[in-house]
C-alpha cells in the first residue's frame, strides 16, 4: 500500500511534489478518477482521487479525511550523532518505523561529528513514516548542545543512558506507562562526568538499557523499542 | 576496552590471525609483556600476555579462562533475507549486539533473494561480539528452504510474526520468560498462506510485534529485543 505526502494538505494544496508526482504516474502507473491514500504528516490519512496525473505536479482531490489513533506516550530522543554518518541515518530510520515523536542531535564533550545533513535525515523520516503507514512525522531538531537540549526540555520523563558503580535500573523499569518521555543517549566515549552532572540536577535519571554493551545507534532503537512495547 | 577472538584457544592455538595481529600490534601498539584479552566465541574470556608481538601472527600465553555468566533463555531466529544485502547485514549486527543465539536465513515463497555472503555475515557477527563484549559466537546459518527449517527446528516455544484478522497477540504477551524461543520473520511480501499453515501445523504461534508496520530487518531486530527484554 503506498502513502504519498504533502504537508499542506490541511493548507489546501492538493498536489504532489516532482518526486511523488512522477513515482505515482510513472512508476504506479495511476491515472485519472484513480484513487490515492496520503498523509500530512500531521495525524491524518486521506483518500483523494487524482483530477489531472501530471508527472511533475499530480493534481488530486480530497474525499476522505480521516485522523490517525492517538497514542497516549510522546516519545523524544535526544542522540548523540556518530562518527558514522550511516549509523545515524539507519537510526533515523528505525526509530521512526517503531515509532518516536521527536529527535535531537546533541553535541556532547566526546561527539566525534560536528555537522550532519538534516534535509537528508528529514528526507529518511519521511520515507520511512510512509514506509511504516504512520501519520504524523517526528519532529527532527539538527545538532545543538547538551546545554541548549537541556535549557529548552520539555516537561517530561527523564532518563540519561549511563551506567556507573551505582548501577541505575533498567529504562524498562523507571519508566511508566503512558507519559512523556525525553532519553539521552551519548556518544561512544559516554557523556562526560560533568555532563552527567548537568543533567541529573536537570532532573533527568540514570537507567540502564540491558546487559549488553551497545553502539550508540543500537542504544537509540533499544529505548525507543523499550517505551514503545511498555505502553503496548 | 578491545576484545580479540580465536575460536580455537580450547585447542591450544595461542596465536592471533594476521588482521588481529596486525590491530593488536600496529595499531594499538601492543608489546611483549602486555595484557589483552580474548574470547573464544563459546563462551568464555581470556586474559593473555603477549610473548611474540608479531603482526602477522601475534602469539601470547594464556593467563586466566573465566566462564561468561551463563544466560537462562535460548533465541534463535529464524529471517528471510532482504533484497537490499545491506538491510539483512545491519539486522545481524544488531541483532548480536543486543543478543541472539543463532541466526537462520530461510527462502520463502516471497523471498526476493536466493543467495547470501553468509562469510561476510560471519564476520560481521564476529565483530559485533567483540565490539558488545559478548564471549559466544551466535551460530549463523545460511539460505535454506522454510521447509528444511521446519524439519530441523530446535525444540522450543515457536512463534511466526504474521498479522491478519484473528489478530493475534503481541510476541511479548505470547512469550514467558527463561525459555528456548524460535521467532520465523517473513519477506516484505510475507509468508504465503501455505506457509503459515505450515508453521502452525508444526505448532508455531502467530504473534504480532506491535502496531507499527515494519521492515523485515526491523521486525527481526523489536522480536529479537522484546525477547532480550522479557528475559532482563
Amino acid at each position: 500500500m503506498n502513502l504519498f505526502y504533502q504537508p499542506l494538505l490541511q493548507e489546501g494544496i492538493y498536489y504532489l511534489d516532482p518526486d511523488e508526482s512522477k513515482h505515482c504516474t510513472k512508476v504506479l502507473r495511476k491515472k485519472q478518477g484513480d484513487t490515492i491514500r496520503l498523509t500530512d504528516g500531521l495525524g491524518f490519512f486521506y483518500a483523494a482521487t487524482i483530477t489531472q496525473p501530471n508527472p511533475q505536479r499530480c493534481l488530486f482531490n480530497v474525499v476522505e479525511k480521516t485522523a490517525a489513533p492517538q497514542k497516549d506516550f510522546h516519545l523524544h530522543i535526544a542522540i548523540s550523532p556518530t562518527k558514522n554518518p550511516d549509523r545515524i541515518e539507519w537510526f533515523v530510520e528505525k526509530a521512526v518505523e517503531i515509532g518516536v515523536d521527536a529527535i535531537t542531535f546533541v553535541e556532547c564533550d566526546h561527539t566525534e561529528r560536528t555537522h550532519l545533513k538534516v534535509e537528508r535525515l528529514e528526507k529518511l523520516s519521511v520515507s520511512a513514516m510512509k514506509q511504516s503507514v504512520k501519520a504524523t512525522l517526528p519532529k527532527l531538531s539538527g545538532l545543538t548542545t547538551l546545554q541548549n537540549f537541556l535549557n529548552g526540555v520539555d516537561d517530561a520523563a527523564k532518563f540519561i543512558a549511563y551506567v556507573d558503580h551505582t548501577n541505575p535500573i533498567h529504562l524498562q523499569q523507571a519508566a511508566k506507562p503512558h507519559n512523556n518521555y525525553v532519553v539521552l543517549i551519548g556518544p561512544e566515549g559516554d557523556f562526560s562526568k560533568e555532563e552527567l552532572d548537568v543533567c541529573l540536577q536537570k532532573g533527568f535519571q540514570k537507567v540502564n538499557l540491558g546487559p549488553s554493551r551497545l553502539r550508540t545507534e543500537t542504544a537509540g532503537i533499544v529505548a525507543c523499542h523499550t517505551l514503545n512495547l511498555i505502553n503496548t
